[in-house]
């Protein structure tokens, strides 16, 4: 095996999808339907454990809540019933095996009481066991504009710089005040920055003052893409901050945290060649069926 | 009550969404999402049920798999967990009222085996009660053109006529081959027909022969909407058809008890002014969800 070579994912899907309410009712967003280049209509799950598969991970935790864990239970480690598989095509039949295939490599790992992004990452601490981990937002789906699939890129970066590793895209100073961004200086310009901030949700007078990058266009800045490559050092600081009970709007964050690794042990961010879709909001949810159809 | 008032709306959603696999082994199709003009993220069953309810439908039926009562039943009959609630925005809170005041006036039915959409329509023989009703299909929307819903449309031409109803709109000849055609003679010109022969699935060539419609374009023919207002004399000729195991491509079909009836009570058709939004294949739904935002 090469040397640090990440061989868990970590998937957080124990969301409320208070903005897609009402249909989050009855539907888990990451159980929402996205149509695949192929013409499938996939769960959004299934196209995020695809990524991590093609990445080379080899065991995949998904963080759910201890009621959702049946209805992810029957879409990964079960066959279709009876009367549903008879009616599959012959490809469809197939394509329900590699799904229960898929499952044969994914744990559940519950998150009892939904107390933030950080917690319930926090919540896989065992199952990751003091391993360095790729973690995966559960309603973000990727495509690569290279061969090489997004979330391989993000593992190649830390295998070969052996530190946490940030995924990064460019976005217009209009919406840093909803993501987390970052800044720092580039190692290769235009792809490996070395972090020197980690700053969640900044207004943009303080982005324009402190998280400008170099060659970046005067109105775009570098926020998270929603793949990292993280050390297992991030679960001392959530670990800390839960012990504390220190919440930001109301819940236990990651990006704090992550400027806390950053500041002990380092921490590149990287230009991922790709695309980054966001589900979690109608529009936004929309427009990812449209694009990653016609990709 | 105005005279030949329709109070009854039925919808058969017990089928398997073959189609939409994998995302349908566990999301039924009535439940995939839907972005309302609002932007609003509905499930679809739920913009059926608003559509029967702004036609004045006071009772509706949903006939629905035994194992997925429970999923509607919670859509429709509870408020969603507390957690879930507290996180929603005033206006939603309000609008999770509305669904459980929708859900006050429907009745999950029960299919205890798939055999075709004519033997799902059949499970509601009871609930229907001998009276005429409105059957509406369960992966189809609809959109109006006028300030008058599509169900409403159909409603009063019921009505007015006293004899069943079914809403019609035009297709191409490419796409016959995969729907119910009607054809007839013109009472009121482009709107009311009196129906002469009802035919499913007509190849090209016997529909050119058979079913042109004066008026109608060369290469269009006049096909079956998704909304009905239906005499129970349709059950007369569903129990027939059942008992006697008379099954169409392996199932219990509609549309041949539609022409038994028309042949002892009359039909007429109604050129819906509206558009009839399919979601049950996977690029037809991808435009629903585009079309039905930005109508």
């Amino acid at each position: 095996m090469p040397k640090n070579q990440i061989k868990k994912a970590l998937i957080p899907a124990a969301g409320f999808g208070t903005r897609l309410f009402p249909a989050t009712k009855v539907v888990k967003k990451e159980l929402f339907p996205i149509i695949d280049q192929d013409g499938r209509v996939k769960p959004v799950i299934q196209l995020i454990v695809e990524e991590a598969i093609s990445a080379g991970i080899e065991e995949i935790g998904i963080i759910v809540q201890p009621e959702d864990k049946r209805i992810f239970i029957d879409l990964f480690k079960y066959p279709p019933k009876a009367e549903l598989f008879e009616k599959l095509s012959p490809e469809n039949q197939k394509h329900s095996k590699h799904i229960v295939d898929l499952g044969d490599k994914i744990k559940f790992l519950p998150q009892k009481e939904q107390a933030g992004y950080g917690h319930a990452v926090y919540c896989a601490k065992e199952w990751v066991d003091n391993q360095p981990f790729l973690l995966m937002l559960g309603d973000h789906i990727y495509a690569s504009d290279i061969k090489k699939s997004c979330a391989r890129q993000v593992l190649e970066v830390y295998a070969q710089q052996n530190k946490s590793v940030v995924g990064l895209t460019k976005i217009p100073a209009e919406i840093i005040h909803k993501a987390g961004c970052v800044t720092g200086v580039w190692q290769k310009h235009n792809s490996i920055l070395s972090l020197t901030q980690v700053y969640e949700k900044p207004t943009v007078e303080y982005a324009r003052q402190h998280l400008r990058v170099e060659g970046i266009a005067e109105n775009e800045f570098l926020s998270i893409f929603g793949l990292y490559a993280l050390t297992p050092m991030i679960f001392d600081f959530l670990e800390e901050n839960i012990n504390n009970n220190f919440r930001e709007r109301s819940e236990f964050q990651l990006t704090t945290c992550l400027e806390k690794v950053r500041q002990v042990e380092g921490m590149v961010g990287y230009l991922v060649q790709g695309k980054s879709f966001d589900i979690g909001m109608p529009d936004a949810y929309l427009q990812t069926l449209i694009d990653f159809r016609n990709r």
